[in-house]
């Protein structure tokens, strides 16, 4: 489907409508903001297999996951209506007046978050629902009372315009502001930049590569007002194998390690990219395993032609390196265009520590396995890496326990630790952290998945004594809303 | 007292340890950390009048002055110390594994706030205590486990160089890690420049002016990993007069604000610089008075030249604008060099709308009154003000209740909203937002006041499918530190 990109005249409209909706949508209820984003799921939902065939035909990803990532998005956008009705994530804090305080009187003083205003969505190439024009950050923005104004990803035009029309339809039906949701489409750059330009947007959302993240982040730094880029950008995802652990469960891992390297053709941005382990038998028996699983592991169709390209070139710009060997590359031959090869590829920790270019990410079904003499070399290696989304730790208690600076390493470069698990699998919910040091994502104070995700678009604010009439029903002293609050230093209902 | 500018040498040592100490430090238990905290307000304490009578030489504040500011640094310090010791802040979510969900087993997952690593922290020329060495940036960064460096402002360097050894001895009398924090001198830019751009600084604390904030954040926007620069730059502060209020007070208010605006020399990032009230027979009551009050305050020494040298100048401008006129001047002549002169300058609201160099800030004893027409030319005032650390309403409820858009625009352009009070008076507690929308502060999302400001210097970090024993003590499924978690989704001690 080719769709026309905004012009100025339309995004300068959209901006403006925003922003009156914004006087309004500020001061919604919680409760009332909730009836939106469910609303929003109903109308989702009501799209049926339409939007399913639609978003298969412009992605490739099969209906089973399509199935499965419109539930995740249906979950999110009730997740935060949850948390709206239940009320508390605004922070309250309130200390009462105290006028005979010596040797100044103490004024009443309380305190909430409260929606910064517009926000931009970039839609996410690999997900057409749960990160793009009705996912996690229009969801999360939404729910913050912030207006938002959704660039749709080019590769699936399509399917965003078919959601942007179920959010449209569920402002009308359930009494929003004009203004409140709008989606744009922008193959050219422009059309990006002037949103992220414009005076009236306040934060931006972005699911993607490095190159588009930065670019955005460094234009909204150069504004007059600059604004926070949230761009969740990526990255190797390193998974560590510990030695003691190799030695009973060699086989298991690798197994479990070729699904978690392959599946969705690795088109995750928690794939697991690095793999990094000692030199001895026990790697070696992992080498064999997950050599014979990747050559059964057929070529599977990537979300589209760039995408491929983008895989295709920078495998092979791996795999040219000095030193770098293919340990493994799927058997199967392709049965139709823009198939990515199942690859792992292996380098020796030396090398890998010399060469920068094995340090990017190969987005797709690929992983490079560095091979290193012994814990020390592994430990050099684990200090040279970059801010990571996640870290796993392939390992028994006790040898992290004795080797603290392993754990500790990692801890200090990555959003999630994971212990004996795979890092594909985001599941959502209060304790996830989607989100790591540069440059994985641009700030590492704030994360995309679970509701903590609505932390990016709110401020905290002041009311230095108010009369309880018009101080927001949230910091009223009776409480009407009934949510947990710092009252005086004491957390209460 | 002359001090040397830090070598690059010796910035890069500084550094080095400071990477060194983290690895310690971040494994640093809260409770000895509020032992650390603590040691350092009982060696600044027993530095008694020493300390005092320095900070007195360099600043011109006057004693009593500066025994307050004292008071509030130690109060901080203790603060953060009862913070870590309560040891809630950490924000723990844990969510239990559920291996018979379906279609996928639920994993463990539990999350909590984690130091980011070294902060660069520069003093400021007008708290010589509370927001420079030991003060709220060192004080939050420290307790949230990141180790310090101060750059010292030169304006004081006796006296941070003074609370800097105080600091020192209390690393030692606690056993902290060498190298957790540091002092500098740099007269030079290229010193703080060198700070900021360092590859292992993480974050930046900073209280000053707009170009000094401005420029610091922009070095650490360039640099190949970007980092977050917290910068409190100041704001004119905007004072409402409404009418109905003004009917009856009218003169009390003149009163009160004639101090707000020439308390400590109108030093401070809080001082009402704009008060904007509607032309009529009360508002020239107010001016009447105003003008009286002012014309008794005797002119008092400034920080330094610097600073004089500034108001001067930023007032002469302000006072040079064609349409400006001067309300008010003090009567009492200097009795000394640098000292300010209180003064008062009045303009009419399409003036003001349409010369940027009066939306200034003149940081010193100098308010700036905009006269509107009617409500409708304040509110169009109002949506032309950028953003502000404060706004202040002097009103009756009925007239607010009435006019409820006055009261929204403030709301959305300012970080604490005072109800017929003065901005100046920064109370230190958790409901304080001390930090506002760019350009009062370069992140309104974090405050410089109170204990929330320690988030500006940590970032959620998660383990997943973690055994008990490799877990911090703070996600332990048995809770050893009694503190306050979102457990399945429940507050719970």
């Amino acid at each position: 489907m080719i769709f026309q990109d905004a012009s100025i005249e339309e995004i300068e409209q959209l901006m403006k409508a925003s922003k009156e909706a914004f006087k309004l949508y500020r001061k919604t209820p919680g409760k009332k903001k909730a009836v939106f984003l469910r609303a929003i799921a109903e109308e989702i939902e009501a799209l049926g297999d339409t939007l399913l065939n639609l978003a298969k035909s412009e992605t490739n990803l099969p209906i089973p996951r399509l199935v499965s990532e419109r539930g995740r998005t249906l979950f999110q956008l009730r997740m935060f209506a949850d948390l709206l009705e239940e009320g508390s994530w605004v922070d309250a804090r309130l200390d009462y007046a105290d006028l005979s305080r010596q040797p100044l009187p103490k004024p009443d003083l309380r305190k909430m978050l409260i929606p910064v205003g517009t926000v931009v969505v970039f839609g996410a190439s690999n997900f057409p629902f749960a990160y793009s024009t009705a996912g996690g950050d229009t969801a999360s923005a939404l729910a913050a009372g912030c207006p938002v104004i959704v660039k749709g990803h080019p590769a699936h035009g399509g399917t965003s315009e078919m959601v942007a029309q179920a959010v449209l339809k569920a402002v009308e039906k359930t009494g929003m502001p004009d203004g409140v949701f709008a989606h744009v489409h922008g193959k050219n750059f422009e059309v990006g930049k002037a949103l992220v330009l414009h005076p009236i947007t306040k934060a931006v959302g972005f699911t993607g590569s490095f190159i588009g993240g930065k670019a955005l982040f460094d234009l909204a730094n150069q504004r007059q007002e600059p604004i926070p880029v949230f761009a969740e950008m990526g990255s190797v995802n390193p998974v560590i194998l510990m030695p003691e652990k190799m030695k009973s469960e060699a086989g298991n891992i690798a197994k479990t390690y070729a699904a978690s390297i392959t599946v969705g053709v690795g088109q995750f941005c928690t794939n697991p990219g690095l793999i990094i382990g000692i030199e001895n038998e026990d790697l070696l028996k992992f080498e064999e395993v997950l050599k014979e699983e990747i050559e059964k592991i057929a070529p599977e169709q990537m979300l589209n032609a760039g995408i491929y390209q983008n895989f295709e070139g920078k495998r092979t710009v791996v795999l040219a390196q000095e030193h770098v060997e293919v340990l493994a590359e799927t058997l199967i031959e392709r049965s139709a265009a823009i198939q990515g090869l199942p690859t792992i590829a292996k380098v020796k920790a030396e090398v890998f520590l010399n060469n920068p270019t094995l340090h990017q990410e190969v987005f797709g079904p690929f992983s490079l396995m560095v091979i290193c003499k012994d814990l020390e070399q592994m430990q050099e290696v684990l200090s040279h890496l970059e801010g990571q989304l996640t870290a796993t730790l392939m390992a028994i208690e006790a040898e992290l326990q004795e080797n603290p600076e392993i754990s500790d390493t990692l801890r200090n470069i990555c959003g999630r630790l994971i212990f004996n698990g795979v890092p594909t699998g985001v599941e959502v919910g209060f304790p996830m952290q989607h989100g790591g040091p540069f440059p994985a994502s641009t700030d590492s104070r704030f994360g995309a998945v679970g509701p903590d995700a609505i932390k990016r678009f709110v401020r905290p604010a002041s009311y230095q004594g108010f009369p309880e009439n018009l101080l927001p029903d949230e910091l009223k002293t009776d409480n009407p809303l009934n949510i947990l609050r710092l009252v005086q230093g004491v957390w209460k209902k």
